[in-house]
């Protein structure tokens, strides 16, 4: 397995190559479209296992909407197209045929569709066009519906798992009859999503609001989540809108409140994709291959025994059977404020005779094993196995009894390091400035939390000279308290830090 | 909640007001597409979790592959094409613009594509064109992955969850060294399909191959699964193919085998899609609406108080805590040959205070919920509640603590129950006829075990003349040994009697 390019030397070069070499996904005979290959998909599915459970567990339900929307849909709200639609997928035939003369393939001409039908981009006009349906009295309401969906847009230039043609991902849109009742909706999920990023994905975000000049279309607060790569640049894979009557006026949606008054319906927005498997790598990855937290790893263990003949493997996996056994009834607790749910722990042995162990261990480090075993005969008549760390890069000896009491603990405990080493990076590199001189020194390489007028103008005239945008308003954890200053260039009064970085 | 029309009365109209009083689906906005509906996408949730674990447990990985597929995969292989392809989505161009006269959305003229691209109506060339790259030698042997995926299909005439455009489906294709393996893979996946369907869906279908005039393109073998509906129809919800190199060949996939040669890879291919949501209503369903086997039910128990007033609400809830501890904690096993597992008892409590209790008890029998217990404050001095079984339509009075105590095994035994009545219900109307008089008397109402000389013709001749197919050649387990006779029209010599009947 060849040595991919270290992060230092180019890190979007590693990032290409760390996904081809882990086998996570590749391109695919479609341009601008990947195919997540096994390894890769493992991830994404137990991504979404566990939140699907938290959405669950927090009354939301799953349903399917059509792939296809008319275009007259999108002509609904011209703003909501502007911000979106424009590059997408249009279908406008219904049938091939074959070519008599070509014994070829051709679109047939006739087989043309009256309305140009687009492969959803996003789902809300054709969602709104069911609820309008369902929605008559309060009693209708909350709907709190979700659709784990693939979405298409006309991405040029993609990147695997960070910007492709096709998406996977996760949008719910609720409707409800009070807007307090929607604002504690959005906040709670708010909290489910933060929950997810540091339980599972062992990632320590900047999260609140998205500036006004940077809202989604109709959104009255945009909410987001901005954890930092190793490069200092800001991820974004999340957002969440409060939308309060905005979709329920465009689409008319109106129902008869307990007063039997006709009201519009509020509703919120929520969407994460495949873009997580983005953060993972980015986030924890380093120069030997992909970094995993064990909550959300395929596989937690990789076993290499070392051995000469038939005789000294069947030596190693007797030794190894209290082991095995542990591992084939182990669970990790997979417990946060939204899941209380057990993930299986899954190993594998590789005894191949064809591959050096030297290259089975780069190849488990690649892809992110949180433990290696390595069993040589000679250890076995002191009971021990060495084990390593992927998440501390630690080797040990241990015990095998040490090894199958702890297992649980010790992956319990990798996923606790990995988020607190996320956190800490993060933090060592986030800035308070207070002047511009500053801000421009420290923007390359940091997060900064600098003051600022709250317009529009002076944002982009330092997006325009610095290529860094205000990722969001940071909630209170974030800024320091009493910290009354003035806009870094515009020397207008500010009253709260924002959140400046580079980003993808 | 209104009556739907009877099986007897139209079975057709039957089955579509079924699915729209359960809230199963509905026709959206886009001609040919369906919206799932919560209640009926937990279904198929429900489906698709326990079918995923089987496929895990016997070695499969998930992946995905792109929504889009190029136009000139297709004629790779005319005959291929011939098969599916000629009724589907074909995307053209890529971007939408503002028509600044109309201020309306047009198709940009000029963002039209090189190449058209054809929305997936299976994926298979566009998986073996990933294989292609992935294989070289036969280490790189077995591949053993699933794809869970929506497919496009024109479907003119159209029917919810039976026949639509947008189809949710798995399709899953093997690519294997030998043949041997790859049979043994066949044979594997073809027990999984019948553990499923006769452990989960509680369906007892007549199964084995199709004959040779009705194999999917370059099969084989075609195995089919073809169960009984209520109007006697059989109804096709899954095929699985062998298809040995053809596919290896059109795609020129070839490996290096164990003494360095190059041989073309052998494969195997399956689908099961949200038909089988179909095959649950048609097979199960009755006058008063959905049934539903336990172990695939969105909820196992409605619990229905009857009150006049707040008070009364208090005492029943407070007699029912011992009802409700349980149900919080109970699962079902679900342990068959291929799973191991464990389904969460959900359950339901109605005490809105707007409905009657009459329409609550129809609304949760349309429903399919498998108990019902209802509690009337004059029973809690006895200690029982009411119990409506929803598959053997019994209602008795039962004290609380049995409740309790058995709850986990009633719902077992309601599951087996329905499997058998499923079965008794195809057995009791199965006919082995010998001659054409009675086949043509009988296919109306029965499933017909008849002989038949092995050639297309006869079998053309018969569809011809009753409408009926052969729906598959069956295994040993449903015809009767040493039974050799003739062919009912050509009378040239059978050895082995096929099942004939008219199918959706």
């Amino acid at each position: 397995m060849a040595k991919i390019t270290t992060r230092a030397e180019n890190y979007s070069e590693w990032y290409n190559q760390l996904v081809q070499q882990a086998e996570m996904a590749e391109n695919s005979s479609v341009r601008w479209c990947m195919v997540i290959k096994p390894y890769g998909f493992a991830i994404w599915e137990n991504i979404k296992d566990v939140l699907d459970k938290m959405f669950k567990n927090t009354w939301h339900q799953n349903a399917a909407f059509p792939l296809l929307i008319p275009k007259s849909f999108f002509t609904k709200e011209a703003s909501h197209v502007a911000w979106f639609a424009k590059e997408c997928a249009v279908v406008t035939h219904y049938r091939l045929k074959n070519d008599p003369n070509w014994k070829w393939i051709i679109v047939d001409p006739e087989a043309k569709l009256e309305e140009e039908l687009i492969i959803r981009p996003t789902s809300e006009t054709i969602i709104w066009d069911s609820y309008k349906r369902w929605i008559n009295s309060y009693r209708d309401l909350p709907i709190l519906v979700n659709q784990w969906a693939n979405v298409m847009r006309w991405e040029m230039r993609t990147r695997m798992f960070l910007r492709t043609a096709e998406i996977f991902w996760q949008e719910w849109h609720t409707a409800h009859a009070t807007a307090q009742e929607a604002n504690e909706e959005a906040l709670r999920m708010l909290d489910v999503y933060r929950d997810f990023a540091e339980n599972f994905l062992a990632i320590s975000p900047v999260t609140w609001k998205k500036p006004a000049h940077d809202r989604f279309a109709w959104a009255v607060e945009t909410y987001t989540y901005e954890p930092m790569m190793q490069d200092f640049k800001a991820l974004q894979a999340w957002t969440s809108h409060f939308l309060w009557q905005a979709f329920g006026k465009a689409f008319d949606v109106k129902f008869t409140n307990q007063n039997n008054e006709l009201e519009y319906v509020r509703w919120t927005s929520w969407w994460c994709s495949t873009r997580m498997v983005g953060w993972i790598i980015m986030a924890h990855g380093d120069d030997n291959g992909l970094v995993l937290p064990p909550l959300l790893a395929p596989y937690h263990v990789a076993i290499v025994p070392i051995f000469k003949n038939q005789e000294d493997l069947n030596d190693i996996m007797n030794f190894l059977k209290p082991l095995i056994e542990k591992m084939d009834n182990a669970s990790l607790d997979a417990h946060s404020k939204y899941i209380k749910d057990t993930i299986k722990v899954k190993y594998k042995i590789d005894s191949d005779t064809q591959k050096t162990p030297g290259r089975k261990f780069s190849e488990y480090e690649m892809k992110g094993f949180p433990l290696r075993v390595t069993v040589w005969k000679r250890d076995l008549e002191n009971w021990q196995v060495e084990v390593f760390n992927r998440i501390t890069e630690e080797k040990t000896m241990m015990r095998l009894d040490d090894l199958v009491e702890n297992l649980e603990d010790i992956l319990l405990k990798q996923q606790k390091d990995l988020y607190e080493k996320n956190k800490a990076f993060r933090e060592a590199n986030t800035y308070y400035v207070n002047t511009y001189d500053e801000f421009k020194e420290k923007i390359e390489k940091w997060f900064i939390f600098a003051h600022w007028d709250w317009t529009a103008e002076s944002a982009e005239k330092i997006q325009e000279e610095t290529k860094a945008t205000i990722r969001c308003i940071p909630n209170e954890w974030f800024v320091k308290q009493n910290d009354e200053w003035v806009d870094m260039i515009s020397w207008k009064p500010s009253v709260w830090r924002v959140l400046f970085a580079k980003s993808y």
